[in-house]
């Protein structure tokens, strides 16, 4: 009897890529609030997903550095269940619901990208870093407080994708415009047999539901923000027209499930 | 209106992690034969796969250094289109037929795992090496020659899982036992929602079509194998109780379909 | 005019591969106390150095999680500045002074690893990983309290080297047994003329001069620690015969130079 | 006794980052002739070499993928002694002598950096890849032939430095421009002692002697060549103002001592 929440199954279902849920995650957070081409993120939206119409091309990319653990102590294995992920959130709306919409997500590393497979997130692998801040103070410290600078950047297959800074002004009980709607993704998975491979086996518009989520230590400030070009890629496509508020915060959540909004294949 | 075989599906279909097939790969090949302790083997085949009873646990690891593309000159993308894989096939059954079964598989790429899981499979991120032959003859060439000897290893998340080695003794035309079977492997992706965790929404037992396959500077030697324990891995448990020949050749072939034998979601 | 600290030398000086003194680090430490046999670790000190007679074969292994700057910003660069790090620290004697001394380090920048090698941390290449901490409490926070458990791993070239855990006891406002002794390394650059290659052109033993060290947020308990067997590797041979107090803590120094101790080439 | 020709120094020698000279090197090379801009380019070179007036900015850039083992069977451990290197060399004189000049290499392994530093090549890590050729015909194989298209990137802490692409036109015995000079580079190991920073210990002007030189299956063709700008390096400095031809071809050689022109500390 094989065991396993994904591949590979196998007889004790410890060679799994994952653990099934609940997963817990926390991490720190670089994220920088943008505006792209309207006339061009339309385009990046499946059937029913429209943008948000009070917010038009409001988008925010987040640059995150987090910590995995299902129910068995996995985040005593870090080589494993860290990872660093960077993900991009557009304000959209789906039958009036004000979402926020996921286009593109990397992350760098095995289970991170499946979880986010599996939870809809169209995870390619990517290498992420943000300047960390550490509770010793010193020249590299880069403390939480007025005026301090970080920054974060992402690149995959050696390209640049994503570069950040942030100066922070204030800390900040909470924010509207961040991370205040349920999140929108697709899950999707092609047939390969002949003749159907525009006929996914699974194409589903999904709800991510993020349980618990706790955001704390929160920072708020200016952001600079740029996608240069890179082939292989579109994301330089919602590239800023103009660049808002930066934030920086820890989080913790925890996901067990996700709610079918729609089923693209019919 | 979105395009792209997979996630991320974007306006102009450029942004998604493979290209849609045909595939085209082409690659050298370092492997070993050997026998895992069938009483343990037994229990990684899913419902309807069987031990071949003539070959009782006869098995093929092998390590692999290949370039893909598919219509587009991927070719040409160097560092997303190549990868180094490592796969283990297991002499089986299916209603009769002599299939090789793929417990594990890893490799270095994105785009590598995701086309793995579309074909079936179970492709984790492995770091895999082998000993290179190269044209210009000297003490580090490796030349494809009797007594000639070469070696490879595969990694996961810094801990080592394989590692082999050939001596060659002969070169040959074709080999009886080495990628001789058609390939059966399990496309599964699971659903998040409550309660559904261990019911995918896809379970297909399927052979994977591989055509216009060509063996080439085919060598034939002594193997050794060895599977290092190692945790959140399983595939120690198939550890050679005996190891039998090696073999080194180079590839190609190309894939753009699979037959689906069997749904195990029913 | 060329410029720069270390090669590559270059018109303006910005590609060398790290910027001038005065360095600046800020991190997080794992370590574990251990005791290796002295009848093997003699064998690792070079001319002059001995073990530390009232510490016969006392050890500490620290796992570090770091962020890197000079006078130009280099925190903002975390691709390039931030790095993760291994290092060895065996109690010893210099001329009746008590010193640490250390035999092996491994970073994964190539920058800390040229910073090592100018102050003469014999450091390798090595992927290191620490369970980390994060602010907003979950299931995945490994926040620093009593009974916490946290772990890290080294590794290189695809081999686990080292692997610790640490349950957390009690905090504490400063230890005997914790960098609390001067670090002893060996500054080597050997010679490739013919004829020349036992006659390094540097061979210094040198005390490294750490300024402004800040240690914060200290908690001991309990340790765990291995270093496998490895080819190419020798840090096995140190493997620990007792394991002491676990210690996780934050930290910030600057370097900027270090003291000639002796030149072993004469 | 502590043995080991680099560092880190230990009982048995083979915990050294590379082992004793002779070492051989065999391997496949993509390399794209261009002229820089002498005005520029006259600033990267060190006191005593000139740029050649025969050919004003002439250079070669070269992707390397190469294969390396000194006296002891280090060809079977790929994980270890593979590496893919990048490197400029620029046309020049020392004394009426023509050379070739290194101002910039980058290479992606720990041991492969250390041997250049030893030899001179001011190395950092890079990441590389070029197309490869296999031995079986297919689609994705890039055959030696004519109207082959070859193509090679290089990128460092994610961001993108060289990329290159070579038409092949036709096979030829050898070729005037190529490899045909003596390679000379600069050995150089700073001082940490305060107020000693701009006074390295070491700083040689060296002639890398280069024994057994065997070039095979040369190929010549079209080149094509861009450095795009990134921070923190100025190989885009030399960015090419004219691209020549492109270059395809296996190499083996072995290095076991250098030549000191001149003494550059004094």
């Amino acid at each position: 009897m094989l065991k396993g929440f994904t591949v590979p199954r196998s007889p004790l279902g410890t060679a799994a890529l994952t653990p099934p849920p609940p997963w817990h995650y926390t991490g720190d957070v670089l994220a920088v609030e943008f505006w792209n081409d309207p006339d061009v993120s339309a385009d990046i939206l499946p059937r029913g997903v429209r943008l948000d119409a009070r917010h038009w091309g409001r988008s925010v990319a987040l640059f995150v550095d987090c910590q995995f653990t299902a129910s068995n102590g996995e985040y005593l294995d870090p080589a494993r269940y860290q990872s660093r992920e960077f993900i991009v959130l557009l304000d959209a709306t789906w039958q009036g619901l004000r979402i926020a919409w996921c286009p593109y997500a990397y992350a760098d590393n095995d289970a991170a990208i499946m979880r986010g497979w599996i939870q809809g997130y169209p995870k390619k692998f990517g290498v992420v870093h943000q300047t960390r801040t550490f509770a010793a103070a010193g020249a590299a410290s880069a403390l939480l407080a007025k005026n301090s600078k970080l920054a974060a950047c992402m690149s995959a297959h050696g390209q640049l994708l994503a570069e950040a800074r942030v100066i922070l002004s204030e800390r900040t009980d909470g924010l509207v415009g961040l991370l205040d709607r349920p999140v929108v993704a697709r899950r999707y998975f092609p047939r390969l047999s002949a003749g159907m491979h525009d006929k996914p086996v699974v194409d589903e518009l999904v709800r991510c539901k993020i349980d618990d989520l706790l955001l704390t230590n929160l920072w708020v400030g200016e952001g600079e923000l740029i996608f240069p070009e890179a082939h292989g890629e579109e994301l330089d496509m919602l590239g800023p027209i103009r660049v808002g508020r930066g934030f920086r915060f820890s989080f913790s959540c925890s996901v067990s499930s996700r709610e079918v909004l729609a089923d693209l294949t019919v």
